[in-house]
């Protein structure tokens, strides 16, 4: 019998924050302040899409959950450290994220650096580590590092800083998120199925359809949320986009034309996992909350 | 029969500047900007320390020819990403790196930062694709991240930082170059030894042995040079230490002594190569080059 959705993701939600307690050296390990910044970056905070994504895939195969703990904790790092640089002064600018003060707001912008910098290493640290077979912890290791790098999501970021006062059309729109946000999303989903077998090519299609259809849900629904809602609620500054003049789907397409995309992206991203059967159910379940979150 | 050494070394030098060159995207791919700055930062630049260090060590085993070709490139590309983000306003604020702009200056802060991210992935993305077994290849990432994340040279950064203004004694200094650029050495000298077989415990002891000595030497060699030459013979600010009130082994032992201290640290490192015979003759010549370099 399967948990029901809302006690499985909260049950996993803790799995990831204690795999990111255990994997992160502790605050009293030197340099003291660098890793309590790293914990300060990456622990009580955030929905955990990734690790969710992680832990749902794996379901799909059976995977080992210490093979499944590491995977989450590695993606989740690598978007922790995005987020930090992210919200430096010389890119976004942010002094607020997931409702605390950035980390170069609490520490500095050196340290920040580091931060980010350190938790990139740590994620492939994390994945390098421990027990499991060799060619398939290689494979996560080179699906993570490919999705994180300049063709995946610091290639999304390059394109979304040269993009800030251009008119991008909706194909550019996507191409940037797809690599920005979509890359990493998609690496999650990998990692968990990658965890319990060897893809077979049609499993990977499959997945790859799952996760575009996600991850541009995703970024369509951050758009409407952008517009829509008010900085307490997102834990971050509401209004931005607009504010810095990026093109959103909000933008292009309108608010109303936003929602129908989500709703039909969700439809998309449950149609590629019928092959899976009903140990797709989280996946399924994660495609909804994507599109319904408030925040 | 070896080559002589000046010959061997400019031969892996172009190697290496071959390795870089086809493990980075061209400037021709999307986004050319970002892969532009990541070129500009990786090629045509510095002694290649580290990639001379891993073929060197690759020598001791046989390695073959390709793996030392990743392991030098993906060496190389962590030492990149690591002056970028290093030479950035927040951190050493520095216009001039191997006699030429700063990638912040050249391009700017946020693209140094991206460049700086996705060199750090694309030396992971680098070890783990291509041919080779994949347990060593594994063990071979495991290495690199952990030179470079927060117990290595990451966390070696943060200290330098905490450093500034602070009398440090001897053995806090020795303790912050040890992460700060001696972790990222004895990583190189790893990645090539490993590269051709599986380590024993000695073979890794003497190993760390060498590595500790020319990472020791390597930077008082560097404090030597920033109180002795100029700008132009080293590339970058000479003198710059001083300015920023960083402790160095001029400053803690004097000019002479730190002269001395470099030429025992050569010999130790000599000593410590014993055990491998003449196979280890480039590691020996390597640490003579370090300590007589002039820039």
């Amino acid at each position: 019998m399967s948990m029901d959705f809302r006690t499985w993701m909260k049950a996993t939600q803790d799995l990831c924050e204690q795999a990111l307690s255990e994997f992160i050296p502790t605050s009293s390990t030197v340099p003291q302040r660098l890793h309590e910044a790293m914990r300060y970056a990456a622990l009580d905070g955030g929905k955990r899409v990734r690790p969710l994504l992680v832990f749902a895939a794996g379901r799909l195969f059976n995977a080992p959950e210490e093979l499944l703990r590491r995977a989450a904790a590695a993606v989740e790092m690598i978007h922790a450290y995005s987020l930090v640089h992210d919200d430096m002064p010389c890119m976004d600018d942010d002094a607020l994220r997931r409702g605390k003060p950035t980390v170069h707001v609490k520490y500095d912008e050196a340290s920040a650096l580091l931060v980010g910098d350190a938790l990139q290493a740590q994620a492939f640290i994390v994945l390098s580590e421990g027990a499991g077979d060799a060619s398939t912890k290689l494979a996560m290791v080179r699906v993570l590092a490919q999705a994180s790098g300049s063709l995946g999501m610091c290639g999304g970021q390059a394109i979304d800083l040269a993009s800030v006062g251009l008119a991008l059309n909706r194909a550019e729109l996507e191409q940037m998120h797809r690599l920005k946000t979509g890359a990493l999303l998609r690496a999650a989903v990998l990692l968990g199925a990658m965890s319990g077998k060897t893809l077979s090519t049609s499993e990977i299609e499959a997945l790859d359809v799952y996760s575009a259809a996600i991850g541009l849900a995703f970024q369509v629904v951050d758009d409407i949320l952008d517009a829509t809602a008010d900085s307490a609620t997102l834990g971050k500054t509401a209004g931005k986009d607009a504010a810095d003049n990026k093109p959103t789907y909000v933008s292009l397409l309108g608010l109303d034309a936003s929602k129908e995309l989500a709703i039909q992206l969700c439809k998309d991203a449950h149609g590629a996992l019928l092959p899976f059967g009903p140990q797709a159910q989280y996946l399924h379940d994660l495609a909804d909350l994507i599109v319904q979150r408030q925040a």
